[in-house]
């Protein structure tokens, strides 16, 4: 048995953190590294978009998480390379840290299908960062809006784009529309905040479409009665300041959310293996880079395929099991057993939130929708939060808001640093 | 009766609130401008820069305030000048506020001594973004030493120096030791964090000036105990990337943070009066303008002297009774009743908190020390906390702290814009 074997894990995103969570007790040390000094809940960062919940309640040191577990060092620290033939990660300061065996669990970034200079214009929801600059945003287009006297410049300021019809466009859409046709209307005396349009663009042929067809007819018609245009079948040709292209038509809009693509992150190029078109690492059975055993990549920033051919989708409960399943690789290796058979990626359903009140759940064969969906989708999230505070806080948070109508976390803070503000 | 009576108020602090608060129900109508969008309880900013309160529990939207008041309309811009010929307020994006009544209530800001070039390494504590920019610095000095092999580098990262020993000083100072030696040792794997140093540094001759000696001498101690170097006495003549120059001495430190000097906000320029040391606009008995009857100043940019002589202190009580008093005036002046006579500050004590455990007060006659005083703190801040939905957040963060040891807020977010990091 190797007492000192040195697992070097990059990211502690869901993946990265069950991984860890799964050696509790193997005979190696850890080393646990990412650039951020936090493991956020992505899941819920459109709630801190949409001034739902705090940036705190989401998001948990990581190395408060491993301060029981001596074995587990946690470095802040960016990488920026692999040398496999030294078995070296290189950081951004120059570190070299030795590996024996190596995870890479760094995610994916959001993707503007080759127009980068949309980024400053539509923002994604990725960071923290990302949802208060989201959240700064929305809440200073109405306040502009409550100023401004020319009636197509408020117009256009009182018009909300997503584009992007996944769970995380439906769940923006939702949350800003109600915000604007129920929370805040009664705090403006100048403009009536219910006029504001939210408009849900997608290019594909219908919303949500990783769940049923009734499913996704169902959170259509939730989404109209929360008042949210919603297009299909229209891709968006330009993003700019003023508004959005779509087709032959421009809407003016000054605030834009970016929902639609996702970019992994470069793992595949720091090994020089063959990527998907997302960028995604293709990994053999075990999750393994070909020819490279000791290198594992799981994830978003892996591409791995399910029994019927199609990818494993880029969730957490996907990177969690692949984080399982690469700590029992490890241990059978270091135990010298068999190896476990090849990864099988089992789909526990699919949720998304459709505003305050509505939910749906594809569990395959169970379907549901509505009210009892949205509890069981607001229990389970509860459920996964680390740690009984930041359960106890989302729980008061949500219970305010269920008793009360108010949104908590209403804060513009932070200067816009690369867009322009009147 | 004028029923249409304008009165701008510009502020949303502890003043301008008061004030607004106050005249409900009286014959005017109400524009309250401020550059944030919300009012910011300062008092406990330095929990937010300490990570034990999240933004959100201690700053509330405006607007959402005076829901309920149709009279009132919230204005979120900044104020650049004021025109007492056209009794005009001008803000930022070019718009002129006309006024019947002017309050101005724009607070203070920190300040340098001339010495503006310090602002970047010695951030001060005014705002939520000064908070996180502190929280970030300290958590990121430990986590940078973590990876320091440069043992004196490593020395300075684990150095955190706080300038000024007035309550925010005393209070960062005690929180940063508390969190060094006894919440964060465990987490880390190179470095003992029980080995930083926290140097609290004073000009005058002793910390806590506006104490009774007794407390002051009190205080002394329990920063001891928390492993707090207190320098009282001694100047600081530079303050760099490296370090703090104190005197003829060097301190190594890579994070500073200044609680030294206020500056009070240009109201005195904007009206072209006389102002004080500090740029506080010299106001007469009503808070007026010398010469405009129609301008009030009140709260930390009016200079008012107390019946001794002695001026009167910049803290949210007395921003409070000045906003209370002029809403009296302006009742008074609207129903042709007498005027209220000059205006005369109570003073109703003073508090600080040493660390998690211990709080003085001073109440003149009656002076307390210890845990009863922490106790009397902790809930006098709650009490004076806006909605039950903060005070359940801010208790439930107190209890958690207190039963876990702790801190819920370790977040490090936004990058730099004005500082290289490593």
């Amino acid at each position: 048995m190797e007492q000192n074997h040195h697992v070097v894990v990059v990211g502690g995103g869901f993946g990265g953190l069950e991984l860890v969570n799964d050696l509790r007790g193997a005979p190696v040390r850890i080393t646990l590294i990412d650039r951020r000094n936090h493991h956020l809940f992505q899941p819920l960062l459109y709630q801190v978009a949409t001034t739902i919940l705090a940036t705190s309640e989401i998001a948990w040191p990581i190395r408060h998480l491993y301060r029981d577990r001596p074995e587990v060092m946690t470095l802040l620290g960016e990488v920026q390379g692999v040398d496999r033939l030294t078995k070296t990660v290189t950081l951004a300061n120059g570190q070299a840290v030795p590996y024996d065996t190596l995870v890479l669990a760094t995610g994916a970034t959001h993707a503007y299908f080759g127009r980068d200079e949309w980024a400053p214009v539509a923002p994604g929801l990725k960071t923290l960062e990302d949802a208060t600059t989201i959240r700064r945003r929305v809440l200073l287009a109405f306040e502009q809006a409550e100023i401004e006297e020319d009636p197509a410049r408020r117009d256009a300021l009182l018009t909300f784009t997503i584009i992007g019809a996944g769970p995380t466009g439906v769940e923006l859409a939702g949350i800003i529309a109600e915000m604007a046709h129920r929370t805040l209307p009664g705090e403006f005396r100048r403009i009536d905040t219910r006029q504001s349009r939210v408009v849900l663009v997608e290019a594909g042929p219908r919303i949500l479409p990783a769940f049923a067809e009734e499913l996704s007819a169902y959170a259509m018609t939730e989404l109209g009665k929360l008042g949210v245009e919603v297009l299909t079948g229209t891709p968006v040709t330009d993003c700019t300041e003023a508004g959005v292209r779509i087709g032959d038509s421009f809407v003016p809009s000054r605030t834009l959310v970016w929902a639609a693509g996702v970019q992994a992150s470069p793992a595949a190029n720091w090994l020089g293996i063959v990527a998907d078109r997302a960028g995604r690492a293709i990994v053999d059975q075990h999750l393994t880079a070909p020819g490279n055993p000791d290198v594992f990549v799981i994830g978003d920033t892996a591409s791995v395929k399910q029994e019927n051919g199609t990818p494993v989708p880029g969730i957490a409960p996907a990177a969690k099991q692949q984080g399982a399943f690469v700590a029992r690789v490890i241990r059978a290796r270091l135990a010298g057993q068999p190896m476990p058979k090849a990864f099988r990626y089992r789909h526990q359903g699919s949720l998304a939130t459709i505003g305050k009140r509505a939910a749906i759940i594809d569990f395959g064969r169970i379907k549901l929708k509505g009210g009892l969906a949205w509890w069981i989708w607001g229990i389970a999230h509860i459920y996964f939060l680390i740690g009984t505070r930041s359960r106890f806080a989302v729980a008061w948070s949500w219970l305010w808001i269920f008793l009360s109508g108010q949104h908590s976390a209403r804060l513009i803070t932070q200067k816009e640093t690369h867009r322009r503000e009147e």
